[in-house]
């Protein structure tokens, strides 16, 4: 069993990839890291409706949904920058309206029925203004057909601070 | 009196901006295009609690903003990708955690109670899975005191559906 | 064909009920009233799993319900008191809990499918804190089955806003 | 210092209420209980605009006011039913905007700043489904003055749950 975390971070050792490694510490097979930030993922061009549909985007995406694709459960860990998830995470995420279409790829099908996990944390009344995000990641699991296991708000401000968390025992099983 | 438009559209003639057009026309003043799609800007290195603070970064970003923090009004015109903002819109915003610490820019004074904006569009169920969406701008504009005015919400699924709306009439006065 | 309007105002001639009104001229087919302050509805006891099940209830609750089983559309109109649908409305639902158990009254058959549509109205903020009303419907509606076609947000403070507001034009064809 | 538990729930001994204990059990202080359903509170009749106010309402509803300002902290705990608050709750809330305008009771001025939690519990996904719910009771603390303290969201379906559940230790220190 594989799990595979994607991280929206965009520092070394944030306070969400903190969140995310404690909880994963409980996951019963091989973690496999995805740090967005150490990658190059261009923003989608929209070319659902072209006729000859998209241009292919050399960059670091395919290889990134790949390892998600091949593993058996997905944790997104993204820090709530604005109110939603990073710029990384996004941008990750809006080109898979791209990868959709390669039918090499087989995306729906291998997506579908897939566990989802969140973990995000913020530091301005997290636990309600984190509250849209989650429902987008509601909409955007449901969409997939990916099943929306759980997930986790952290609160922390500066670095460190995950560390000091009084919500770390809410990890011990979170994949159990 | 001037209004900006920041479009985060990945593709030309998109049906946000046709709305966000519509809507223009209705405004007493000077209007500015800006479109995302069209410049530089890169991710957020989040360096907020860097000794040095954050590092400068050579590209588009600053000109950006400063035609928004000149403008009396800014309208935010972004298509629903995966029920949330484009990533090129979520890029751009995640930087203003930068620019907010350069005193230079004067950012928070300037864009304290300037009139905000909205206009976003979408095809599925986007009345209802648009709405974290607007409660993630709401957040957005509190924290940076702006005045969250009114917002839009198009239905288009195909390029060319926009000019079909049957809500552009909602459009007419938009800005009266 | 027949609307059933089920209205949760607690005052005569009320703002949404103003509204409601006007989107109900664009119904063609007949329409019926139901204002929940002219009834007697009780507060659920919640006792879906006592052995022997619910006791049956004295009250108007199963005449309302049969009105809105037999009609072929169903619209809510339920001004915001306090963020959310009037304790008038909340009540009413409340109860399908039990009613839903009523073999006679075959409620989730006949229920699935009916199109729901909600019009609500209040004055702080409307357009924003109202969203969270509309995402309850939304659930109460998917749970159901119903069909939710259409939403609208009014506002309204004082007796007679409804009738000065700038947005009446959007309920001209609002069921067509 | 005092905690008063308002309790929406429609049955004796139920899930939120055994979550509600559990968490009180950490107050230092003295708790004091309000089951709704014991007690007789009206539907508002809004006469918010009526030249003369609002008639008085012969029931429970001032007594539970009077509790609820005398204590030093508010717990509200309210099963999800329809994916919202209880009828009991709703109508109880309602109300406050008839005795915010006594101006014997006070009600602004003695309810400002006091410390708001909410406990609510649900089954269908309800960590999701459930946060409306949570949006909601933010706009009534923030309309209020109240400060937004924490809320918890238990997982139950059928009576007992509560005791069975996995999250019982984040209430071993919800007030402390």
């Amino acid at each position: 069993m594989t799990l595979c975390i994607i991280s929206g971070s965009s520092r070394e050792n944030s306070n969400v990839e903190y969140f995310a490694e404690k909880a994963a510490a409980s996951y019963k097979g091989d973690v496999t890291w995805i740090r967005l930030r150490e990658l190059t993922i261009n923003q989608i061009h929209d070319q659902r409706h072209d006729e000859n549909g998209f241009d292919p985007v050399d960059d670091d995406h395919a290889q990134v949904v790949e390892a998600m694709l091949n593993a058996d459960a997905v944790l997104f860990a993204t820090p709530l920058y604005w109110y939603g998830m990073s710029g990384y995470m996004k941008t990750f995420i809006d080109r898979w309206s791209q990868v959709m279409r390669d039918p090499d790829m087989r995306f729906k099908e291998r997506i579908a029925g897939k566990p989802g996990f969140l973990i995000t944390c913020g530091g301005d009344q997290v636990d309600i203004k984190g509250l849209p995000l989650i429902l987008q990641f509601k909409h955007i699991f449901e969409f997939t057909g990916m099943d929306f296991k759980k997930y986790f708000i952290g609160e922390a401000r500066k670095p460190g601070d995950a560390a000091k968390s009084s919500r770390l025992d809410q990890l011990e099983n979170f994949f159990s």
